[in-house]
């Protein structure tokens, strides 16, 4: 059994993983290798170095495990016309994106952004202008895992949940669901729109000039799903026209986003480069997941946790 | 009976306040004059703008209901001896503060401040030195109506509280209570320390060089009660040598703190101005307060909310 990571975990992280399977030869590259793959059983990756002819050379591979929650990058085509097995790291995500999003609301509401301008002139201001995050309404696009873990700290801070899913059907910490359909009518009540919807069809352009329009001109808009929810020139259109008082933006139409793109310049717009999954503890919590599987893989079991329908896209 | 305000509520928090005790002359006034003094029955102020002198002017007074937690600046001595009952807003601050706190927190673990100066340049970078707050430690010197608020907060984020305070009796939302003689013991299992303590004899420089020395080398020093806890000096040390992380201070020894202080320029330190428990619902809040003690002081009843002892400073 011959498992190919294509990335290297810290040595107090590799070390535990080699004790405690013995029977396995563990090969850790950073980067893809034709004849690495070609040995390969086992393939751990973060999903971004596969391609069509990089599964048409892994003869032997069964199973990868992909230590990311995306996968619009990977040869879906060729994987399941193999019959490889996928599974990843979903939910891995929810504590450090769940700490981002908090972190930016607050960051804005207690006026961080402004103490740091004062702070570099040396300027001893009281002028903060600071409100309270206590009492507001948060409207949560796509309350799965990472959207339920931002509602219960919203929760904490003394902030009402609004879900919203297709079908409004019920998600954890929420004061209350709505579907998509009713979506523009909740929109006024929210100090807070948040998106962590995935990339598909359905909520490609879910947004548009007027959910923005309805919005209240304080509120603070957050993507940090995917970068198909809104045209771009809509949602600048919206902040020009001060729809919305606030943007945080984790994802993009097309990213890396361009040195010139008007959003990087745009007063109350704040650019965060696709980080608010990051940590320093991602490795950690990957192998913390993929143990377990292993354990099961080793004895014949395939079902394994967070098994992806590549079909379905998620 | 006559109400003098030394500052001018918004005419929509105004408004109903005259209308709900009609039997009450109020006077609305930014700033104090003795010919107001000299006819209140009762004051309602920030508390800094009273002297010696204007205790002695204010021969009808009987009650001053100060808008503020501290007393530090106010004449305690002639207040004493004329018998006059002060009440305050105790607690009013914990919502703000322990928002500010979370903000300042988070912003650090989630890299906001390089993300901004990330934005300025339009570069998209991942490089990030992001980490979670989950599975922290935070030591909470103080563990009040603040301090316990802080506690909750982080307790949803899962960190373990440890409180702080003299006798180690138990407080509110910490995993674990320790006496100011055990704080060095405790120091190194702490990842965050937050002091939210008040100024008396006994804070003065309750932190010396040997619990700086105690702490991480990844620890946040947070100081959201007085400045007097440490001696500036021995701080800037401590930050210079790296025997801490990050600062973070709402407080200083002297206030405002002077352009040219070193803290402005030091990596890893923040300078809040003393605005942590500053928040645009802060009027709202203090009349939410005062308004329930004017009832019943009204009906003769002296039992108010938040009556401060002045002979032991708080």
């Amino acid at each position: 059994m011959r498992i190919y990571f294509t990335f290297e975990p810290r040595p107090d992280l590799r070390e535990p993983l080699l004790a405690e399977f013995p029977q396995v030869d563990f090969i850790f590259e950073s980067g893809i290798t034709n004849e690495e793959l070609q040995q390969a059983d086992v393939l751990v990756t973060y999903g971004e170095d596969l391609t069509t002819e990089s599964i048409q050379q892994a003869t032997k591979l069964k199973w990868i495990f992909v230590a990311s929650a995306g996968i619009e990058k990977m040869p879906a085509q060729a994987i399941m016309e193999r019959g490889i097995l996928v599974s990843n790291v979903r939910g891995i995500h929810k504590t450090p994106m769940a700490e981002s999003m908090l972190a930016h609301i607050l960051a804005i509401k207690r006026a961080l952004p402004w103490m740091y301008e004062q702070q570099k002139k040396s300027e001893w201001s009281k002028k903060a202008k600071q409100t309270e995050l206590r009492d507001s309404t948060a409207l949560i696009l796509g309350p799965g895992a990472i959207g339920s873990e931002v509602g219960r700290l919203l929760q904490a801070f003394g902030v009402k949940t609004i879900g919203c899913n297709r079908s409004g059907n019920e998600a954890s910490n929420m004061d209350k669901m709505i579907s998509f359909g009713q979506l523009k009518e909740a929109l006024p009540s929210a100090d807070i729109v948040i998106s962590v919807l995935p990339k598909t069809r359905e909520t490609t352009h879910l947004l548009n000039e007027e959910h923005f329009i309805a919005m209240k001109s304080s509120a603070i808009f957050m993507n940090f799903g995917r970068g198909n929810l809104v045209d771009e020139k809509v949602l600048i259109q919206a902040i020009e026209a001060g729809e919305i008082e606030y943007a945080v933006l984790d994802v993009f139409e097309e990213e890396p986003l361009s040195s010139n793109n008007p959003l990087w310049a745009l007063p109350n717009v704040i650019v965060s480069p696709h980080v608010s999954s990051h940590s320093s503890r991602y490795v950690e919590r990957s192998l913390e997941i993929f143990k377990p599987s292993l354990t099961k893989w080793l004895r014949g079991d395939r079902d394994l946790e967070n098994v992806m329908e590549l079909s379905r896209g998620y």
